[in-house]
């Protein structure tokens, strides 16, 4: 993969002179462009040897373009705020909005490719790792973003002639560390390493670029004309086909589903709930404060149809919990900020530190249900969207979370019941709005969508638990235990 | 002060039972006003002695209330994130945006107190800690936030009685530690310190409430009737008047301005500019990379009028730099989630880490500027505004920041002419807009506004530089010499 970026590529000061201004007025221009029309987000990412002129590639890119709409980004040390958190977060809190240009260094690949070549992963681990790489980059991809990755090779040779170069010149010693030197000791496993990595996260919609870096001339040019070609292309419209995922399994052809086969007559008497709230609520807030919590996090979601009592539920919970630990996000339409980023972004934002418990009323899944049947996003939008989600909430679990999803469910007789219930009492008013009624005519099609969700993102670590709520107390009691059982589990 | 929070104020259970559910009603219900009119955020700051019921009263809030519109913030020990910026970067981050209700424990105050009785800081540190508390809580009230503060109070016998009862209970025993006993031993101290603390920053637009603490009963109560009248008068549209500035200093007689005597023939042949930009742009670039930078950091503001060349200077001092390092942020219309904030939390949202650059294309002055001369907001806005944005840059220095702005000034035909050659250049034509000739009618006003400003706001540690730019290589060498001499000085 590396042979042909080991030629001794280079161009000559006169055809590198004469080439630039053309370029930087076609760079500059089609960023303004991208700037004026903010229908997608470009992310060059920036990887390779040391001393191979990435920074100084980054600077070009800067100095040729409009830099205030490039935001540059290196990723040294862990922040406390990012180690609290899922390993990707740092990435997304990077990402650039639509029509701008985020330069990454190093990004996601970098963490693995070192880790291996340190051997502080395996071989398993590495391509776990890739895996990963690729179903976020292609989760970019379908979001919109024009994705450039750039590896600048040296042959060992070069490096080492490299950095003794910089090494001697006073004015870029200071570019040579240490570790550079350790580094360069471990070149060839670095590069086996980083070619397996390279070709394993090489896609379509993604691919790696490889640079020679020993001119500088050349990878200037071979780097900016990539980027125009890219940004050109896209800007005229040949975007990037998403291939149509498979339909998915018809209902079954007996008619009964998940949510039908539930008891929705469990009930739970006055007096029993009030002692049952008493132990639950009590527990709770001691393994809320258990020491152990202190390394993980709670993540609770809520879902539900119209009236089944999501809010009152959430009350219940927090009523446990000391409000310096807990923050409810509840979830409507999104912000500016938030449509400019990928559909998830918006709740990476939200993702509690350790210790912390963040508690959504309603969530992610906006985009499997609402948005699916209201036909908000183009389907093979939320068809991905099941993939991804499972993506996410498995980052939430290995960053310590502890996700729990319930889905509140009560039969359409018992909505009627609470939507009149609710026209009536004047402060229950403001609850009942005219699209609840248009949802509960798409009745059938919200129970379709929710089966298909249940069935495709319940898993081990992040479990759906279906709560029949036609009787609010014993949904309470139920919601308030199966959290003390997972934290229990968890600790 | 604390005289009427120890006479054992107390409510039976039966009166409190009686007052809840009426008082709950009655706060949900404004709080879904508020929600619904997004017209000002309410900040509840909650401070006091331990063990005086501060946390349980929170919880109390979010239970009477819906805690999906609240969001409470306790301040601990700082993040690094945090530590490497001004000291009220982490309030800023808690604020809630309109229509949200946020409650902060210990917030600003309670730094500044708990310093002061460890003889950390001396009276006068002390006096200017509460002053800037002052100043900031005018700010935010003025911005439209309503501010309640409640202090719980305990008599030292109380608390001493309250902390044992506590350890007494295996439910409350992990509530006391070794800090509460060690901060108890300083009680005398801790109240003398902190009744003049609140004497000094309670105002009309932010005034302490006392409470006492003892029964939890009479504090749920009195900190709920408080929330609820203070939301319900500004409801109702009893907003604070705020007094209305006097006027500032008429132009001076004789015409003369700071612009107007500034030399605007300064000129720079291209022969000698290309040798000092090399030259000052080289040691822009070590001063950058400067061992002691590390634990500073770098704001420049280009501010100027229209088509003084702020976009090229800003590509020269970027030229110097490594990408990894700056930022640029370019200023225009602020976001929905920025309009929901006090004016300045954008620009919060943008400071540097320690070892950064951060450069601001237009910046917080817009202010006093273009929302002056266009009426974007009330007079009184923008005449508080000077204040305020003093306020903010002293908490950059005083951070670390170099703070450095450049004021880009042109002669009236100087621009015209540069408004034509922008009109016939294909390639520049989208940088002249019907809003610069629109500018340019204004003329005069913009001018009155500039020096307004520059008298105003130019100060040792955050000096105005006024550029004269009809040369742009005189311009751009003075700005990049200019600041090599600011980093030099900070070194």
């Amino acid at each position: 993969m590396f042979e042909s970026a080991e030629l001794g590529h280079c161009i000559s000061a006169r055809d590198y002179d004469k080439a630039v201004p053309k370029l930087r007025e076609a760079l500059l221009k089609a960023q303004y462009e991208l700037l004026a029309d903010k229908s997608f987000p470009v992310i060059i990412i920036i990887g390779g040897v040391d001393g191979a002129g990435k920074g100084e590639t980054a600077n070009i890119l800067n100095e040729w373009m409009d830099p205030r709409h490039i935001h540059t980004h290196a990723f040294g040390e862990m922040s406390d705020e990012e180690r609290e958190r899922p390993r990707m977060w740092r990435y997304w809190r990077a990402l650039p909005p639509r029509g701008q240009t985020g330069i990454l260094f190093g990004a996601w690949h970098s963490d693995p490719i070192v880790n291996r070549v340190m051997g502080k992963i395996n071989a398993a681990g590495m391509e776990l790792a890739m895996e990963e790489i690729v179903q976020f980059e292609r989760m970019l991809a379908d979001e919109g973003a024009l994705i450039l990755k750039f590896w600048f090779h040296l042959s060992k040779k070069a490096q080492k002639k490299r950095l003794k170069a910089l090494e001697a010149d006073a004015k870029t010693r200071w570019r040579v560390t240490e570790t550079d030197w350790q580094r360069f000791k471990r070149y060839d496993k670095f590069c086996q390493v980083s070619e397996d990595a390279l070709r394993e996260t090489s896609t379509g919609y993604a691919p790696w670029q490889v640079v020679e870096g020993s001119d500088p001339n050349y990878r200037y040019l071979t780097v900016g004309r990539a980027v125009l070609g890219a940004l050109n292309k896209r800007l005229a419209g040949k975007r990037l086909t998403v291939s149509k995922s498979a339909a998915l399994a018809p209902p079954a052809v007996d008619g009964r589903t998940l949510l039908s086969s539930l008891d929705y007559n469990s009930r739970l008497a006055h007096k029993h709930y009030a002692k049952k709230l008493e132990k639950y609520q009590g527990q709770l807030n001691l393994l809320s404060r258990h020491k152990k919590f202190r390394q993980k996090s709670l993540i609770v979601v809520f879902e539900g149809v119209d009236a089944a009592g999501k809010g009152g539920a959430i009350r219940r919970v927090t009523g446990a919990l000391d409000a310096r630990h807990y923050n409810v996000t509840p979830v409507a339409a999104p912000s500016e900020e938030e449509r400019a980023q990928p559909y998830l972004w918006r709740f990476w934002r939200s993702l509690p530190r350790s210790g912390r418990i963040a508690i959504f009323d309603r969530s992610w899944y906006g985009r499997v249900l609402v948005e699916r049947v209201e036909k908000f996003c183009a389907e093979e939008d939320w068809m991905r969207a099941y993939h991804e989600i499972n993506d996410f909430e498995e980052q939430l679990a290995e960053a310590g979370g502890i996700v729990t999803k319930f889905w509140l469910t009560i039969t359409k007789e018992e909505q009627l019941r609470r939507f009149h219930e609710r026209k009536k009492t004047p402060f229950k008013n403001f609850k009942i709005t005219p699209d609840d009624w248009r949802n509960r005519k798409k009745w059938g099609a919200y129970e379709t969508a929710v089966c298909d969700m249940i069935e495709r993102t319940s898993n081990d670590h992040a479990p759906w638990l279906l709560i029949p709520a036609n009787d609010k107390y014993f949904a309470r009691i139920e919601i308030l235990k199966t959290l003390c059982e997972r934290l229990e589990a968890a600790l």
